[in-house]
């Protein structure tokens, strides 16, 4: 597979990615680590909390998407980092033994302003359970080197 | 320390929490496992990138303060998770060895139209060095329980 650029990431290309199991054992350990509270370390505490059951952290959640798009993609393209998030949501728990899929499209795609030889894209991801539930949706802005590097600015 | 409920968080609201060291060795960690990019992971690739050394994952900067907001309150809250984030903006790289702070404050609170007994609080938080360096901002919505429950609302 040849390697990426932001030429390769036109508004209206595709990804579709999967499937990742999620593990309890990994939503206990990270939960452990970075976010404790009850209903992400505990099936007891979940159940008596909105969540209904043991659900991953956002934050995991967000981790365990960004290791699915680096398999998909991002491993293989001239990648420079994000300069942030417009929007994180988490539409529903994602549960112990959960399956699911990546879903990305390009919403934008332009060069920078101030980076010659790097394009700003703008990206809406999905990630849904196996039956289709969704359960987060990101807007992220990626910097994706230009083909042929600055030369070609 | 009195647990903390939804009226505890009134606009205006101001919390600053901290220092915490950020390891080269938890960098690596993180990004071997979640976000596996060259400028994540080794001094050398992160010079030649636009982060012009080795930096965190921007998602590990978001689980260390996760875990800071923890420590600083929301272990101590009767909080019921929450339903997204805003805004994320990494504004400047998180270095090894960095000391962070966090501030932290209420931009509005109110009860929960379809839930009652919880409010939503509005936060603004930002993520500092240890000379005042901005690294990171985030507009995040946090569900937290009303004091006396269901039967307040």
């Amino acid at each position: 597979m040849p390697r990426l650029y932001f030429e390769d990431f036109p508004p209206g290309w595709t990804i579709s990615f999967g499937p990742r199991l999620v593990t309890r054992e990994e939503i206990v350990a990270f939960a452990a680590e970075f976010d404790p509270q009850p209903f992400h370390l505990d099936e007891d505490a979940g159940r008596a909390s909105i969540l209904g059951g043991l659900a991953a952290s956002g934050w995991h959640t967000c981790a365990i998407q960004m290791r699915m798009l680096f398999d998909a993609f991002i491993g293989n393209t001239d990648s420079h980092g994000s300069p942030g998030i417009e929007e994180v949501t988490w539409l529903q728990p994602l549960r112990p033994g959960e399956v699911v899929t990546l879903q990305g499209e390009v919403l934008e795609a332009r060069p920078s302003r101030s980076r010659p030889g790097v394009g700003i894209v703008r990206f809406r991801f999905d990630l849904v359970g196996a039956t289709g539930k969704p359960i987060m949706r990101q807007v992220a802005t990626i910097m994706i080197g230009r083909h042929g590097g600055a030369e070609a600015a």
